[in-house]
């Protein structure tokens, strides 16, 4: 059989998890918690599949859950959403982010993305006949130079796809950063996908940014987020989309023929959820700060090098102090010999730059956190 | 935007159970059962959500569940897989017939369905650039003439979908029909996707046969199954596709991209189930077979003209000895008049006959059918 991804192995993430399994290693690599979600969620899930509520939710979502996004969208950016025109729950965010990449690209077109980038947006873009144009960030704060990236805009450009809090840098947009995304999707007349699963994990108080908060860029994108990242429930796989009444229609054409509807009763505990206890959300940035500040204040001092961290759950580390192998040598060397897994950071690249990072989640438990420095401070 | 399916609308299940909410009408439209699934199944999901199993399932799905779904067919079908190589969970069978297609489809391929076919096979083929050729199965058994079907054969045609117990006909594949089937797949050197939601939904003591059975026809096959169906929980979208091992791999490459993984929590509960409870299975066909005898016995001596139902949940019925009206026509007007919901036959087909034909889902409480087929038996 000839391959339609021939490039594609498998993902980074089941790989690494799969060797911390093997070895007994500490997985600070996959990006995902450690801890429990709120019990109360656990009860609202059983209560929800007890009461029978266990056939096809609505192909765009439960509307209780649509509701309460709507809600969540207007208390954080008092963006006004209709939830039945621009809402659509999806299977994660992963599936969200497919579709809107099938629903936009046409064999042929062009798609700006970051270099680094997640790994998922390439090979959704080449499914549907498309071809990435990498456009790299700018290390140590892995900024967008919004003019380079202008000079790789060609006639053939559809669509740039954005990720804020970044995957895997940490880099956060700012307003001008926003301003200047909005001013060339105007301009050029290109579609935007505004990957924002980490939006909430915006850390040192700087303003939490959203393309829900810029009108005109709203209107010709996708913007996705994740409740398994929200709720530290990420085998919950429910993300959800929201766009305009127009991009929505095309979205679900697609969406009702990838999975068609995502698990009923966990549509209805986050419905609950949301609306019983919204300072949830409202605690997270305080909550992970707290794990991002742990990990580096446990590092301070060490041969690790850090780099800046301004959102996500996810931070770089520079070992080229103490270490001459390539990162994905190290990674695997970390996870065998000292039982410790993270993510090398050039499997993100289509260019990777010569350089000696890797990526480690810190959505872990302070235990956690504390038994991994530990070794990570003894290599150096 | 330029649509990428513009001859696609809102899927016809997501239309008449919208209407018949509104009607508040007895829907047997999009099928889906009345009744509550087995209770274990509910605490088991309830019992791995409180135990943690919240955070992704690997991404080919979770080990005991392969390992219970290579039980299930060796049981089903002696044929031996391997949990590893041969056995992707996926978000529901729709993910699995999309990625499947996915994986096969090349721009310009060609892929047989019949004509009446399931109503997602159609776009997944085209959003993967491919076109489908559509051979008519012929009514009343609605079966399969091969030696047209070859004639269909082109130097493009790259896959053929099939669908036994058959969705919406309810016909069901003889040994002959495989051995045709398989034939062709050989002489041609096509692939083959056998849609088996249905599978285990035979009724009349006749043989449950599957693609697992044609060993040369399996390895060029993906094999989908649904566990929303079997278990009375189609809002759980849980599905599997099973394959040889190098189509696995193509088939893993694309489903990491397009959901990565499932809902962990259901993963393990049916695994548990279908190891406490595999007669649960077992008993399915005679359980699903009472409700199409009580369905249809109730119609019995009516104008209504009820087609063959060898299989699936899904009774056709004709109506022309007392309407004029054409199918879709007919169907809102039943709904909105009678208030009961049905699918019109004529959207499953490319080449719709003249005929006046609906569908009725009978995966109800026998209270249900009683109600409707009371409605039914006024009207003529
Ligand atoms: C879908 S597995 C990847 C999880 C994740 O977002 C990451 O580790 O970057
Ligand atoms: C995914 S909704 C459709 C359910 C179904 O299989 C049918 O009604 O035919």
């Amino acid at each position: 059989l000839q391959s339609k991804l021939p490039t594609v192995g498998t993902t980074i993430f089941s790989q690494m998890s799969q060797l911390a399994a093997e070895h007994q290693a500490i997985n600070l690599s996959q990006g995902f918690p450690d801890f429990p979600s709120n019990p109360r969620l656990i009860e609202l899930l059983s209560a929800a599949a007890r009461h029978g509520l266990n056939q096809y939710a609505p192909m765009p979502g439960v509307a209780e859950l649509r509701q309460q996004i709507a809600v969540l969208v207007q208390d954080c950016y008092q963006r006004q959403l209709c939830a039945e025109q621009h809402i659509t729950v999806t299977s994660g965010a992963t599936e969200a982010l497919f579709v809107a990449i099938q629903a936009l690209v046409r064999p042929g077109d062009e798609v700006i993305v970051f270099d680094p980038a997640y790994d998922s947006y390439q090979p959704a873009v080449e499914l549907a006949g498309g071809f990435t144009v990498h456009v790299p960030l700018l290390p140590p704060l892995y900024q967008v130079d919004w003019t380079q990236l202008e000079k790789q805009i060609s006639k053939k450009t559809r669509l740039i796809i954005v990720n804020s809090p970044h995957n895997p840098t940490g880099a956060v947009f700012s307003h001008q950063d926003w301003l200047s995304l909005q001013a060339l999707v105007l301009k050029h007349r290109l579609y935007c996908i505004s990957d924002e699963v980490y939006e909430h994990l915006v850390f040192d108080d700087r303003p939490k940014l959203s393309a829900n908060q810029y009108p005109e860029l709203a209107e010709r994108s996708y913007i996705v987020s994740s409740f398994g990242k929200t709720f530290h429930v990420t085998g919950w796989k429910l993300g959800y989309a929201v766009a305009s009444a127009e991009l929505t229609a095309e979205f679900r054409k697609i969406h009702q023929y990838v999975t068609f509807s995502s698990f009923t009763p966990a549509q209805h505990a986050i419905a609950v959820l949301l609306r019983e206890q919204p300072e949830e959300v409202r605690g997270l940035a305080a909550f992970y700060q707290q794990k991002r500040d742990l990990f580096r204040q446990a590092l301070a001092g060490s041969a690790w090098s850090l780099l800046p961290c301004r959102g996500s759950y996810f931070q770089l580390a520079d070992y080229s102090a103490f270490s001459d192998l390539d990162d994905v040598a190290f990674c695997h060397w970390l996870t065998r010999e000292h039982k410790v897994a993270a993510i090398p950071l050039s499997v993100f690249y289509r260019q990777p730059p010569s350089q000696r990072i890797i990526r480690f989640c810190f959505a872990k438990e302070p235990q956690t956190l504390t038994r991994a420095t530990e070794i990570l401070c003894q290599l150096s």
